[in-house]
């Protein structure tokens, strides 16, 4: 089962050895960009680590484990893992400086916008730490925020909003399904709202909303509410065109599709986002998740300039260089349309063993999880200790209201893009061969 | 320059082993703990992952890089990187639940707490993010907390407080000193403080804090201020007594002297903390640092029960979990005493050099960084380089008021702790060589 290397690696690994190989040149202060030369002289390099650097690098291959195919975290590529494991850096140097810079570069095109005014964020967080970003940046006490309520998730982002002092309205749907667009509409009609936010995969019940049109929609009946997505369970699995469907925020985490291992807060917010921050009557309501502590930093990084809010990860930005690097390689709507194609045959095999999903709508199926409801009598707390003994990881259910009827399938990243891996063929049968030991079959 | 392995390397990467041989048990699902067995059946393990493990378990070695002598990040140990690139593993899963819990409860020996009562927290973020969760958990809007004033990072905790509505009151010591204990008499006999906040070593000038009889004075003239320290530059390198103090809480980061990558924000709260907290009139004013979220998540985590609020990350865990368990392998005090005689080594050298120190007073001088005042007509901008070519990185000023007037030298953790490394020696002949090649001459 120890996962074989993606035909992505080889780039990745290279691009690793290069930042072994770039410039340290340690102004470490935060009050040192001023006195930066522009461009680094490399002269400077101690050139004992130029000479010894590509025969010392550690080849790594992953132990034998069981494959982890839950809602994230997913399973990891060698060479991102490796990246996890880099030599201590200083936060300021020179060389982590330019994988910072570049890896918040290759976020914009992973997001698709080309707009200079976008802002990405890279902070050291869980994913849930984009709710705060949103909440305490862009919305002001009192203000209001309409939350399409799609299961767990978005009753989290709710919570969060709350707060911060949002007065939320939560337009809910049934579980399984998501508000509908006139539902939407007739809701912007009612109140003007300072933002709405939408769950884009809600990974408590495998449901996709549809962004494209409800931008659309959005820009049209209340054209100064901000567009804010919850991209968890999206981002680099599911279509997300940034600029072209005029998104104001899409905030996400690294351990799902974009597959580098948990710890990074990841956000994109547009040119009006910031406008929207930079307008505000109150100062920001948080202090680690300030957009104000932290957005030059962001900008000084991309602009490969040291400075300093609070000391990043190196080693997490290093697995997420890596992951980017591996994801720009190809073109991104290739990326979609792999996701898209896996789903679409894990959806049949579940279809066949005859089983429902929780989205029961095609049209409202994610492409990166499947939320499978149990067949009557199968407990998940039996059957997800069988998959386990057949090295498959399958995850419970989360949705309070239907929390033991179902389990979770993810489908992100490595395990269905690399088709040697087998990864899915595997999950797949281990399903249908569990079910069978604990007395099912298809009526 | 490839660091050696330290002596406590094998038993720790015996640990990391014995992680992958954990049970895996995935009832994957934040609703699970009570139907979760109270011990794992380990007859439920995938036989395979037990057979063929230690054969794969890859062997690393750093490459050569420059020494990282920055007041954190600092230099890794081997077997803590070898854990940052831990396959992927469910955040709920039984292996990795155990070794976040064994890590919560190594925490209560590192801050010398057998208290039942003291609660740990690990989440992902920076250091920073600890004094969001002191502010935004134990004051409300309005209330009165006393600063002591130190430098930089005291500066930046009275911020972080001001945002969450604290009433701050900044007792500011010179540059180099600290607000005395008569100082802090007077100021606590003037007003009723809810808290009284002291930064153990303040990074930007390397002044120490005595918290034992500060904690004393405390207790005796304001006994209901909770009394809360940043260690971030301390834990693990300076003398920390909690419960025999009298501490209310103490936050700070993986990357100092812990010795374990960025990314892991690391704080103890005192039983009387958490019953402030508790005893809120309003609710926390954050929500991904908010200990209302996270304390049932640790608890469940020490009792070894799997549970959710945002995902952890399971590799920075494991690395802390190892880093942990070699600092814990022998007594703390031995560890303390370590970082004590490298540091009057160090001290002694750069007098020798003629060199002084902003923390002036001998009593005052932390014991994991050195802050050097450079000599006249010497450039940090052009001595820092001229090390980095010898192959240490040491950081520039951060106090703004003396920010081109100094450089700063850590030394905690490996560095310090494994004399067969060299890296103390090298760094005090690179700093006399580097100083003698700009034209300096003891005078």
């Amino acid at each position: 089962m120890t996962p074989p290397k993606t035909p992505d690696a080889p780039p990745a690994r290279l691009s690793l050895i290069s930042r072994h190989l770039a410039p340290v040149y340690p102004i470490n202060t935060p009050y040192a960009v001023e006195r930066l030369p522009s461009t680094v002289d490399t002269s400077l390099l101690p050139r004992i680590q130029v000479r010894e650097i590509t025969t010392t690098t550690p080849k790594m291959s992953q132990p034998t484990h069981p494959t982890l195919l839950i809602p994230g975290p997913i399973e990891f590529d060698d060479a991102v893992l490796q990246s996890m494991s880099h030599f201590s850096e200083s936060h300021v140097s020179a060389g982590f400086v330019a994988t910072f810079g570049e890896t918040l570069s290759m976020l914009r095109k992973l997001f698709q916008t080309t707009d200079p005014a976008s802002q990405p964020f890279v902070l050291s967080g869980s994913g849930t730490l984009g709710w705060d970003l949103v909440a305490a940046n862009l919305i002001e006490a009192g203000e209001d925020v309409l939350v399409l309520g799609t299961g767990y998730f978005s009753d989290g982002f709710a919570d969060c909003l709350r707060v911060y002092g949002a007065n939320v309205t939560e337009l809910k749907a049934p579980v399984g399904t998501k508000p509908t667009l006139p539902e939407i509409e007739k809701a912007l009609s009612e109140k003007k709202y300072k933002a709405i936010t939408v769950t884009h995969v809600d990974t408590s019940t495998g449901v996709l909303s549809e962004l494209k049109n409800l931008s659309a929609l959005v820009h049209k009946v209340s054209p100064d509410t901000l567009i804010i997505v919850d991209g968890v369970c999206s981002v680099a699995c599911e279509e997300i065109d940034f600029d072209a469907w005029g998104l104001d925020g899409v905030v996400t985490a690294s351990q799902k599709a974009i597959g580098c291992p948990a710890g990074l807060s990841i956000s994109m917010f547009s040119g009006r986002a910031m406008k929207a921050f930079e307008n505000r009557k109150s100062p920001p309501s948080a202090y680690f998740a300030s957009m104000k502590n932290w957005t030059p930093i962001m900008q000084n990084y991309e602009a490969k300039k040291p400075s300093y809010f609070a000391t990043p990860s190196p080693q997490l930005v290093h697995a997420l260089h890596t992951a980017l690097s591996q994801i720009l390689a190809k073109p991104v709507a290739e990326r979609f349309a792999g996701h898209k194609a896996a789903s679409d045959k894990i959806k049949a095999a579940i279809g066949a063993l005859g089983l429902q999903q929780v989205a029961a709508n095609p049209d409202e199926q994610a492409h990166g999880m499947t939320a499978i409801y149990l067949p009557e009598g199968v407990k998940g707390a039996e059957l997800l200790p069988i998959l386990a003994k057949k090295g498959v990881v399958f995850a419970g259910g989360i949705h309070k209201e239907i929390v033991t009827k179902y389990i979770r399938f993810g489908h992100m990243g490595v395990s269905v893009l690399d088709p040697t891996r087998g990864d899915i063929e595997r999950a797949v049968k281990a399903l249908e061969e569990g079910l069978a030991e604990l007395g099912y079959t298809k009526s």
